[in-house]
């Protein structure tokens, strides 16, 4: 079954449904805003769905607004299934999900243009508002697929512009009666673009994709005392973000003992009053922790608490948490993830293993079926921005591995390994 | 020359004044909110000036506004000086500025009542500005007093809301005809509450107090490269959160090795995005270091230059710095600071020798003529806050040991001391 997808046709698809709700950006880079199931939602939906029609699939959408299109030919048998999403952020880039998207239409019209008869159907979806840039939580229509997550509470998410989500996926008509949590598929599989720079950098065209880290999101506020910065003695201070830098200190220390694939982050501080030359009363930071193996982030938590709470009390000041979001890491199939590996060596395209640092649909999927993913290189790691960029020999050497694997999983002998 | 003041009589001038401009802190503290030049600040003037009158007092408004009252009766006789300040910030206290004020009004008012003959005259003046809320920089009117800052460029400031300080003087009816720079006090001393802990924890009653730290503002910029928290490992970020986080470590051991009266502060941060799950593309941190010494403070300086830039480099964030203030630090004369600590012992009052870690115009004056300052207590260090508080029995010894100062510096002994 050796398959050859036609890249031109992908790279086609992808400038035009680019076209739709563009952004640039300041090099005059082209990127899209089609926040999810808004009116320019809506325009990408269409288009992808009459691509989908035009190839003679099954469409069906279902009550939260995911898409999904079926060859026919095999009723009641799971199909292997591919996708990702067309929604994006307010300053989306032109890969970032669609992707994943078109390449499994590229996938399955090959092979109905090769006229290759498969033991299982293969199938393309796309998922509501997976950037959750609109609607928190983000892969929220994975996540309502795989059951994690019921439809009547989705259905009342109220957005960031305080829209509910029911009657914005009504005005748009893409609310449909297939069923809440849908079926599971024989084994999932995601192309995306990897949104980190560690292909590029370590120089691989192809990433295959072990699982997704664990995430760790706390909210930390520090409670001292404000003071006079000149006339305060240092050992009278109760001063909150001196102890908030030693935590800081603390949490590079402790990531760098454990060493990668282990990330931590502090991205947002605020002092009270912040002032050049007050103690201030109040810091407030974020720490934001990931990891691979859901051990290991215990364990880094663990001791961070730990060194929070000794400095805490070392400076006099009151500490306090809020755990902001917590997921466990997940990881994938291992047979899948191999699949991904061997179609890529054999057609000669450097590849490795890496876990994914953001959330993906396939993380839902992993629910339902095997499941792995593969990262196409984001050129200075890039994403979320009009700058976001992949050549396109990397576009299409990752559509052509995703008809490898996928093609493989239809013929159940990769089950046994 | 045994004069006793009359503690009562300064205590309600300290209660009328703070009716003028009148502000309430949260648990119903009495503040005060008189910036300067407006109309709360005219209508302060002029009551303090309506005292200084009553008392038959010579009454003197230079060309920024500095208010100085001498005693009759030796003209061409250079006078003993004290005073501060009665304007405030937007959240002041009762006490800060307006104690030296009307301490100084009380010290000339039981002279004259007592009917004690003096070589010297005495004289109370209050400067305009000091707080430097309204029109930067701050100690403004005993600045120009000093020769400091031309009358013209001094007229010519922009406020805050915009008003040109000339200006606002004129329409408050207090640009004066008096000289700028004005004539040197034979000797100047200040009675300031301490707008710091030290004297209250380490359970004196009164500070002599030794100089005026120097200081040094620096704004610190760090320039990195903004990537998603979760798919960029360590060793490919360039945080200038995690490069500001090891440089406020780094200013802490500095601190921590040169000791007290070494003090260090950060007391603003700002991240750019600013966002949980973003690495920053740029930290901006203040740092504001002083000490009573030159030498030692530049050396801080100097050692926490060679810190940031060498993390710097390491993160690979981009430094730049600049100098926000630099003042070097002002020693006080010390016959007039043994005369303070001696004045004080005479009355069985406990006094500690201590630098003063916030500006004052004695420093400005320092530069005319011998001069010290005498502080009380604050409660918990509060200051520039309706809360901040000194008891009556320390506002009182306070300026019972000023009439002592200033009535030895009347005769000429002290100046072979």
């Amino acid at each position: 079954m050796d398959l050859h997808i036609d890249g031109a046709r992908l790279l086609r698809r992808l400038d035009e449904l680019a076209l739709i709700a563009p952004i640039t950006g300041p090099n005059g880079e082209r990127g899209n805003a089609r926040l999810a199931l808004t009116d320019e939602d809506r325009a990408g939906r269409d288009l992808v769905v009459s691509w989908m029609r035009d190839l003679g699939l099954d469409v069906s959408v279902d009550g939260i607004g995911n898409v999904i299109a079926v060859m026919t030919g095999h009723p009641g048998v799971a199909p292997v299934m591919t996708g990702s999403h067309i929604d994006t952020v307010a300053t989306g880039g032109r890969f970032d999900g669609n992707l994943g998207v078109l390449a499994g239409l590229e996938v399955i019209e090959s092979v109905i243009e090769a006229g290759i008869k498969l033991e299982r159907p293969l199938a393309v979806g796309f998922f509501t508002d997976e950037e959750g840039a609109r609607f928190a939580p983000d892969m929220l229509g994975s996540l309502v697929y795989a059951g994690g997550l019921g439809l009547e509470e989705a259905l009342d998410i109220v957005s960031i512009d305080g829209a509910r989500l029911g009657d914005e996926l009504e005005k748009i008509g893409y609310q449909g009666g297939a069923p809440c949590p849908g079926p599971a598929p024989h084994a999932f599989v995601e192309l995306h673009i990897e949104q980190g720079p560690v292909l590029e950098i370590e120089g691989f065209r192809l990433g295959a994709v072990t699982g997704v880290q664990g995430i760790s999101w706390t909210r930390v506020t520090l409670s001292g005392q404000s003071n006079h910065a000149g006339t305060t003695p240092m050992q009278m201070r109760r001063d909150p973000a001196a102890a908030m830098i030693r935590m800081g200190a603390a949490l590079q220390e402790i990531v760098a003992d454990v060493g990668s694939p282990q990330v931590g982050t502090i991205g947002s501080i605020e002092l009270k009053p912040n002032l050049i030359n007050v103690v201030p009363a109040r810091a407030t930071f974020t720490v934001d922790v990931r990891h691979t193996d859901e051990r290991t982030l215990r364990d880094v938590e663990r001791r961070l608490r730990v060194e929070m709470e000794r400095i805490a009390a070392e400076h006099g000041v009151e500490l306090s948490t809020e755990s902001l979001a917590r997921f466990e890491p997940v990881v994938f199939d291992e047979r899948v993830v191999s699949l991904v590996e061997r179609a890529a060596i054999e057609r000669d395209l450097s590849v490795m293993r890496l876990p994914s640092g953001a959330g993906h649909d396939a993380q839902m999927m992993a629910r339902l079926c095997p499941t792995a993913m593969i990262f196409t290189p984001s050129r200075g790691g890039v994403s979320h921005n009009p700058a976001e960029h992949t050549d396109d020999d990397d576009l299409v050497a990752g559509c052509q591995v995703l008809a490898d694997v996928m093609l493989a999983l239809t013929v159940n002998a990769w089950m046994e390994e």
